[in-house]
């Protein structure tokens, strides 16, 4: 699981920092997610390796503007593109569809490929064999939704030693005891795989919040994640102006997944003020949430993250 | 007048030509005015010196997304900038209120300052003191604008020598004779103003055409223009192309211009065919119009042309 930051500013485009965008991609297969979709998200995409026509699912955290505005010219440029005939699936709090009814109408826009709307609530919002999607609420005035990418659970190592002394001849058997299978040897020897493989293994887990106040429901969604992207609006001597705009500091975002016992935090959505022709100061604010939480990183535009697995014991 | 061209390519952005977006600029006001607002446009603004803080009316020239999807980004972002408290107007065709309606209540923006949409129809738009806007149906199949932009006619020139010769004492009398009034001299003789003017001054005029096919009512509007700006989407080997869509080729956009008796002409609207990694065939564009209207001009993003007056008998 790889994340590419498209846009991590706040609120308005700066020129270092696009309004917010984020894609992930998978391992194994070619498909491209994106969570928010700010204005200018299109033109992000086609400065960066990300392929739109692979696109196949994008989740909004809420409808303000800079998280949602770049949505309609994306899936237009999409349509007009060659081979990008798959379809696209948005998740999203209410009103989305009817914005993009509303767009998709006035503007007769017929998209060439199969394109759904999905109202999301709380809880699961897209499950496939590989990995499932669940949101929370979040705390912005507004329905406002984090979303956890869990990849599912992996069978457990198999051991071809212990199989070799047992007398297992290397080859298709090794195949058919890794997937979990009872085997008969040559000599009426009954084998079961399942005991020759680990226990099974845990999948990787991706949060990905919108904006957000404090909310246990960010700890709960975040719990044991391998990584947790929050915003961190602003610096937290600017608590005052987090509080009024129900945002957070880059300290509340440390303790957040430092509560949750996350792996790693990735700071985003950040505002515009930190940096200016003077100076900038965002070293300040990574140090400020590394204190509470030290494997934390600032996002930059186009700054790719990869989600590793965890390491296993042997 | 000047014109700063922020989006110059067709449909999609590419990494050259974002989508369309045209801001005209006057000698004496500092206000801005925009012809259409693609996604983007607010980033090409803050890439330029021009302010969204001046930005006073926007004409939208047809509701396909290249032409208007950026309006909401733009609108929401001047609304969080410091000083942007003066009135915006937008203006475009029957949908457009409905879209920002729409826009504005899913997103829960509520704009800082005074903001309406103004439906337009053929026939005049707006008008002050100074300018005149009126608009022409064009040929695109959706209801697509064109929109003039007149300067009003000004006084003639005060010529102070004759004035002097009458003797007039130059001072603030001269100030009275430049705007038509008479005055009586100290030796009782009554001097008329205007005769001492020459004939009123034709203001400049500049047109700006949205997405057209061939239609007399783009001649009509551009008739005797200072500039035109016309789409020029296709190379005219590729007319077939433009017959479908209802694009101009270069050709044709040159021909609308010739026949319109225009001064010059700006050529935008351009497809990301002609420009690619293997070579550009722009200049194949452009030769294409000059050998029909050899005064054209090929518009680049951030391009900006001075809209001069014309030379004048003395």
């Amino acid at each position: 699981m790889r994340l590419t930051f498209l846009g991590t500013g706040a609120a308005t485009p700066s020129r270092t920092r696009n309004v917010t965008g984020l894609a992930l991609q998978f391992d194994q297969r070619r498909a491209l997610w994106l969570f928010d979709c700010g204005e200018g998200t299109q033109h992000q995409i086609l400065r960066s390796p990300l392929r739109l026509s692979q696109l196949e699912r994008v989740f909004i955290t809420h409808l303000h503007g800079d998280h949602f505005f770049g949505l309609l010219g994306l899936l237009a440029s999409r349509s007009l593109q060659e081979g990008s005939d798959s379809p696209v699936t948005l998740y999203g709090p209410a009103g989305l569809d009817e914005f993009m009814r509303c767009a998709l109408s006035v503007s007769r826009m017929r998209l060439r490929y199969p394109f759904t709307v999905e109202t999301v609530k709380p809880g699961k919002v897209y499950e496939d064999d590989e990995y499932a999607v669940t949101c929370a609420p979040l705390a912005h005035g507004i329905e406002c939704y984090g979303y956890a990418v869990q990849e599912k659970e992996r069978p457990g190592r198999f051991d071809p030693e212990r199989a070799k002394a047992l007398g297992v001849p290397p080859g298709p058997l090794f195949g058919r005891l890794k997937n979990g299978a009872t085997i008969t040897l040559p000599d009426g020897r009954a084998v079961d795989g399942r005991a020759l493989t680990g226990p099974t293994r845990p999948g990787r887990r991706a949060v990905v919040c919108g904006d957000t106040y404090v909310t246990p429901n960010t700890v709960a969604l975040a719990r044991d994640a391998d990584v947790l992207v929050h915003e961190a609006t602003y610096l937290h001597e600017d608590k005052p102006l987090a509080d009024r705009a129900l945002h957070s500091t880059a300290a509340m975002a440390a303790q957040a997944a430092r509560d949750a016992n996350a792996r790693a935090l990735i700071l985003t959505h950040i505002s515009p003020r930190y940096e200016s022709v003077t100076g900038s100061r965002l070293p300040e604010l990574l140090a400020e949430a590394q204190a509470l939480f030290p494997n934390t990183y600032l996002a930059q535009d186009f700054w790719a993250y990869d989600v590793s697995r965890r390491e296993t014991s042997p």
